[in-house]
């Protein structure tokens, strides 16, 4: 469309405006005015409900939806940052209720729909609201009292309602039980194809946890396992684990569970020193031996993950008129620095202090006292302090407030996520029979995500 | 070995003192005198070349190699936390210039080798020096004067000494060139076996990049494909690029690489406010489409990402005597604030500031227009300064001080760290036949670093 007539009437910057009269029956996403604001910097929609939003121009050209500027078949970007101009003002503009017609200097033609406009406003409320949309990032804690979600294994993999209810549960509560799969290796490969495909790491695409002579994990024993998340060797540990029992013995054996993310917000209140210490050291994990093929395997975690602050620094730079009475300006923009307290700060000089609830949550427990290394680099006087605070934790997973206690049976499967939740095992007496055999594997959190957003969308859509 | 008999002397904390005969000539790893400090809390070792090494009880007793407390054909940890008494001393304590005996209080003995203990000395020196051997950190910058690294692909597969070579120049200079591969599929595959395995994502083991019907990805276009990182549409985007060229288009399809952690560092000093907000703002990233099966994935990242700010905060605490005149109180300790200053203070409250070269390095860039979402989570005054930090960073890498160009011939394949490397290729004419065709895989850094730590010992022994 470079070039062509948009049959819009191109205006002085700031003087654009396009009042149209109702048409369609969605108040909520017809445009009833749209003007362009700051030089022709800013386009602004007066919604029908009588909200308003913002747009700046050089978002706007950066999204041009024509099949110059975006390949449809790959939902992708064409326009080059190289192409863009990022002090590109519009030249001309109208609107029809259901779309807006953006003309450019250089007379490229943008058309954008009333409710993807509508979808991506950028107040604090609108992004907020998408947000919660594209990550689900809702959790339901949990302690002893536990509920423990149960599905139908075969259900899950014929039927798309239960594999969505099982995986929004997996993201909510953190651990989905499903019974009915077999006595036979192969259940958790076919949970794995439902997804999409599983996690491979040095132990295999599955693997079997089972009393195993010259064990090359404490898994492989008849040991107590103690609470510890699976595989922090690793940078990206598995962020989803799969667990099928196939033989279980009578005595012992027992799983034990605990929402480490409730654990973290009862640490930080009952000893935040010890919170403090485990957010912010980075520990030592390795693993080393043969399996899938031989590895020797280093990482540094902080056992306790945060998200990372954001902050809000309006410094310096001109306000719009338009924009200072907008609720964007007490919202969050994106920083890495760790800071409890927002600022704004206003061309005014005007401060506001203001807290975010969700920043500095916990997104990951990084722990395994096995693989924990001997080697730990920190100085000497924060040794001992470390241990202090490290027990602290692990005996509050301990504790009969936390600490959810079952026993899988043969055809069991239980699947959780194994970036919130801690596991471990009783003892159980070692034979010369196998007496207990798991098969389990891993699933990446980006994929799990991706088939529970699609299975959304297909029952959204009725398919 | 609980409530065995040691054979060593117990004696009151603080009280204990081991001087041994020199026995060995390795000065380095012998222990001239062993003693007890801090109410046996701490261990302090006098070396036979003088220097001194300070090890925690704690951390000692969590360490015992001996049966009951370590799992040795896992190299892993059986200890419980459960089980550490973090306020634990030294009951007895004895040296043999080889090894350190101790005696814990409930009468259980463990005992340590000289150089396991020497290399985990907790000096700063000590402490630097082991972390570089096992991350092997170090990163060679280049710009449009590369030599690009060149080996043969047979010897790398077949030769451990050019495979360590390999890896280790991949690490360090982010590209390697291997040539001499056929020019049919599966050569990358087979540089996938000589790793260990590859990184499965939603487009497959592995991919074809060539002018594709319907493409689901820019990529398999013949378009210009600007300097990006694959697939920031993942939280853990592919560590390392293989890309073997299997035909060669006559004009056009020239790779483009540059190395991204060195623009960076230019951009920080040219125009630091562009790179504090690349650093800074989370930008959102998505892919939806079919391929290895259907997806929809959505990210987050900083386009710059950064490693975290360590920080030395010893506040409060006592400090025993003998360590306040050690190196390892001005030494970073680990923390998750990204401060540009580290502050020191002491019991005395005297302060010190420190700034730590290491720190703040770039460790990642995320960056891929194409993917880029149209979704735009920060509030609206921030979206134009992005817009014009991203122009200034993307021009940076177009300059000719960092833009490195060549053409891939058939049999060639290039191998490279898709965290620090932006790559592009110049569009070509489409045509009826297929013109051009990469064959491309992904590896995890952590699978890569492990091989390199595997062959570099592999050729240590001389095997």
């Amino acid at each position: 469309m470079q070039g062509s007539a948009c049959g819009l009437r191109a205006v002085d910057g700031g003087n654009l405006t396009g009042f149209i009269p109702l048409k369609t029956g969605n108040m909520h996403c017809a445009i009833q005015k749209a003007e362009v604001l700051d030089g022709a910097h800013l386009l602004q929609l007066l919604w029908h409900d009588g909200a308003e939003s913002l747009y700046p121009a050089v978002w706007l050209r950066d999204n041009c939806q024509c099949s110059d500027c975006y390949l449809d078949s790959a939902k992708a970007r064409k326009l080059l940052i190289e192409a863009l101009d990022v002090n590109i003002g519009i030249k001309g503009l109208t609107t029809d209720g259901e779309k807006v017609y953006i003309i450019w200097p250089d007379e490229h033609c943008s058309e954008f729909e009333a409710d993807w406009l509508k979808k991506r406003c950028f107040s604090q409320q609108a992004r907020a609201k998408l947000q919660r949309e594209l990550f689900l990032p809702e959790h339901q804690y949990w302690g002893s009292d536990l509920q423990l979600p149960t599905l139908d294994f075969e259900d899950v993999l014929k039927n798309d309602e239960h594999a969505y209810t099982w995986l929004s549960s997996l993201k909510k509560v953190g651990i989905v039980r499903l019974t009915g799969a077999s006595d036979k290796r192969g259940e958790v490969l076919k949970l794995g194809k439902r997804i999409g495909f599983l996690y491979l790491t040095f132990y295999g695409h599955t693997w079997q946890v089972q009393d195993k002579i010259d064990a090359n994990n404490v898994a492989y024993t008849t040991g107590k396992l103690s609470f510890h998340t699976d595989y922090p060797a690793l940078h990206h540990p598995p962020g989803v684990q799969l667990l099928h029992c196939i033989k279980q013995t009578v005595t012992g054996g027992d799983t034990e569970i605990v929402d480490g993310f409730n654990v973290c917000q009862k640490l930080k209140e009952k000893n935040p020193r010890a919170f403090q210490i485990l957010c912010s050291t980075f520990v030592d994990f390795t693993d080393i031996g043969v399996d899938y093929c031989d590895f020797s395997v280093q990482s540094k975690h902080k056992i306790i993950e945060r998200k990372k602050k954001q902050i809000v620094r309006v410094a310096g730079g001109k306000v719009p008129e338009k924009v200072q009475s907008h609720d964007i300006l007490v919202s969050d923009m994106a920083d890495d620095t760790e800071h409890e307290v927002i600022q704004t700060k206003y061309e005014t000089e005007r401060k506001e202090e203001k807290r975010l609830d969700d920043k500095g949550q916990v997104v990951r427990i990084n722990f395994n006292n096995a693989t924990r290394d001997t080697v730990f680099d920190v100085p000497v006087e924060r040794v001992q302090p470390f241990y202090a605070a490290l027990k602290e934790f692990v005996d509050l997973m301990n504790s009969k407030e936390f600490k959810f206690t079952f026993k899988m049976n043969p055809g069991d499967v239980i699947t959780f996520d194994n970036w919130r939740l801690l596991h471990g095992r009783q003892s159980y007496e070692a034979g010369t029979e196998i007496r207990r055999h798991l098969e389990g594997a891993y699933a990446d959190w980006d994929v799990v995500a991706s088939r529970l957003r699609i299975l959304r969308q297909s029952i959204k859509d009725g398919r």
